[in-house]
């Protein structure tokens, strides 16, 4: 078998679409591994994943063909190698839970990236005991004076680096409206509440403070307008009477970890695709 | 065994209130069957729940003489018996899959309440397939206009009939603040989001504009505050890109039934007992 | 839009299906309104169901000229009308929470089904404050004497009646194996365990001695070999120390009735197969 | 304040048992911060679990004094300072996600242990990425024939460090009756299915095999009988048609954590308290 491809692409539905894409495959020699479709009927939209061993056909010639096919029915798309490990940039803060997850994960094989880089506002040792092994730490303190200066830095570590995506890991800070047009599409947030409630700061504070059952955690694409980016993943868990903020903080670090955690894994093997301000997730 | 009693009580925390109240118990013959308690060391608030057999000691002996020890630490306090049905009165509009399903529920013997009348703003032709039996049906159109009244009838059958305590299985009018405070404590709605998540109108739809990945349903007390009052319970289940509104609705209906009915449970039980704008829920 | 069809077959798994499929259909004028496959590496098989509206094309017309691709790719296939409701005979015993839950969703207009006959081992009475309607009751008592006989007796009203699929809503009568045989494929029994836990009888009971945690329930299609056949779905609760089997029994219930009622839907909507003693459910 | 205490008790039912043990308290200065009990009218036993500060009065005062009270009802109890880190063994063979997690938890104040040693079948390279610190490392190789004395030593480490509990986080062998009996009550085993389903080996094999819908992991106390301790905790994940067994492992790690975790965590806590076969669980 030849290394697999992934191909994704979004366009206006029409019929078609389904037969004439795999089609174009079949007559190239690929075979479909996975594949799902989504016609979206509020938005006339289509959406489809393909996962595919090109047989003998080279990935450049397939692209190079395809987008004719593209061209012609006006289509956003992309085509990957499946394996490939996403090079990917994880910011953090004082909390580390989510990063020390998605690296163990990492380490055993089970997430499929490279982290090229890790970007902390507080210096190495305030996740002193987090194994980072050869990553590259970046400790980029910020004011409100220097964060202008800050994000650049970041962007051109980012840059610098190859990162396909930026990972904020209970990243304390908010991304300027610059920052988060920059980074559009390729950047994921952990907040630490069930989105849309308990907006802003202190989520499980608020949670507890309003008395509901139930707290839980989204992870989103960043936008320009905060805590509003499209959805890819989220999970809750019950409470009770008898649970503290910090009881609720407790609980919560384990909903963040393994949502964010699956989030950045459905993105990574391109299973994530945008509709709007909403996401089309096609899992496994 | 003498017919079971359930005392609840809340009040100042302090040293020594459970040895108090146990060892009053036990000195008149009670037996306690379950038993719980929370300290609330945010609000250094007390709260117990006691299901006794109260042995050879009559009810109101022991209602007598406890009172002197409530009186002393200052408790709001409640002696009822465990298994006497509550009077329930429901109100529904056009959508009753709540109301069936309590109903459902109280016909097998799984929910402890009678129903004593059934209020609709609707006549009864909107729940047509639902089989009400004996239980007396009210249709109460509301305009803005009648508002004052049909909510002054709604109160005088309340009262009639002796309702103890008032379920909103899917009534989709506003209480007025007169009305909600008439009803403090004893009123129970079904809100169809995740509150604090969508609030108002079209919960669902304003859901799948969001584009979250879970939808829930929140049983709370009504408070003259709108989608604020106390929450009993609440629940979620998730949902995908693929789900129109209608699906939402329709997944919707088993949450909300099930969420419902399980704070209406709770409720008869004496198992809820109210601290500020939360509640304390002992479950069995 | 002509009445949408849906398309479901299964195959062995070799390249180009999905393009020589959807090819067909949108060489016939079909638009395809939701389409899902799955590759099954392990087995090398391939599924699929398709929605389509088949545009100006008869559906004799695709129905019989897809028999020739069907037939050159070995296909099991099946082409139906997605929206003509299903004519369902339930089964039931005593306990009717899962007939009155599917009725009422049938009433409701959510389940697409047509309730043609209605048989339970016990009299009209032991579930009366059920709402048939006009759906036929048969009473067919049974005892290892008749049961050959009553088992003749509900082939021969499935068969009058025309039913497509037979649901067990807690039929508590164990079929024959010529009883499951005549039937498979299209019987559907909900089993009150997370299988293959607690297999056989009393499963409630036997969780309460054994001390799980959790407690669930398990529709599956109904094959020669009792509790073994294929599963279609399955869900869980928690429960705690304080849970008599009484209190399973009634929290089993709500289980019970959503996991059918899902497990009922999935397979009406035609997106369930047989994969197997394994089931492939292309949920929406 | 002083040093809060835990009390955990059981004995037969009785009356006034509540109001004793809260009134030896009361009078002897101490204060409840938190109390549950559960009376079992399965087996006429009762439970309890009180943290208390016990104010002026010493420990040993009260557990002298107590011991009178104990033996007149028969009680079996403890009395344990509450914050005091307990002193835990980890065992582990090649998969160290479960130790990772525990090792994380303990790491950031979560988890009130204190890891006294690391035992493991293989050498400490199976799970070089993970960070062990100062934690001795004990390589105990087994064989058929060294079985009995590798668990000689392994209760020699764990009675030189003065371990009170033992985790078998993820150790692939069966201990021996015998070891198995030396650590009855103070060790907990996470087993990667649903118990009772999938007992044995390779359960996601299993599961996958089957056909089941979710998949689930048990912590449960070891005893002689393998796969039938009892059972603390557990937990479940919905799983697909596509998921290959691989995929359930990976999904399987997740549950696996988070349930030993939880279980551990409730044991440290001393929140479990045997029940015959079954467990008694007081969560906060």
């Amino acid at each position: 078998m030849s290394a697999p491809l992934v191909l994704t692409l979004s366009c206006a539905d029409r019929p078609g679409i389904t037969a004439r894409v795999t089609s174009f495959l079949f007559e190239r020699g690929g075979n479909i591994l996975e594949a799902q479709q989504f016609n979206d009927r509020s938005s006339d939209a289509f959406f489809m994943r393909v996962e595919l061993d090109p047989g003998d056909t080279p990935r450049e010639t397939i692209r190079a063909e395809f987008a004719t096919l593209a061209g012609e029915l006006e289509m956003d798309w992309k085509l990957a190698l499946r394996d490939r490990p996403r090079r990917v940039l994880i910011m953090v803060s004082r909390f580390d839970h989510c990063l020390a997850d998605l690296l163990y994960r990492w380490r055993i094989g089970e997430m499929p990236m490279e982290p090229i880089a890790i970007v902390s506002n507080h210096p190495r040792e305030a996740i002193g005991h987090t194994h980072l092994g050869d990553i590259p730490f970046h400790h980029l303190p910020i004011t409100g004076e220097t964060k202008r200066e800050q994000e650049a830095r970041v962007r051109s570590i980012a840059d610098e680096c190859g990162a396909e995506l930026v990972v904020l890991a209970r990243y304390m800070q908010i991304l300027s409206d610059e920052q988060a047009a920059h980074f559009a599409g390729r950047c994921i947030n952990i907040h630490h509440s069930f989105l849309p409630g308990f907006k802003g700061a202190k989520p499980y504070h608020q949670a507890y403070e309003r008395g509901v059952k139930m707290i839980g955690a989204s992870a989103h694409y960043v936008t320009t307008d905060l805590d509003e980016g499209p959805i890819i993943h989220q999970d809750v868990e019950s409470i009770g009477h008898a649970d503290t903020p910090d009881e609720l903080v407790r609980k919560g670090r384990d909903i963040e970890s393994r949502v964010l955690a699956e989030a950045v894994r459905l993105h990574l093997e391109e299973r994530v695709l945008l509709n709007g301000q909403r996401t089309v997730v096609f899992k496994g």
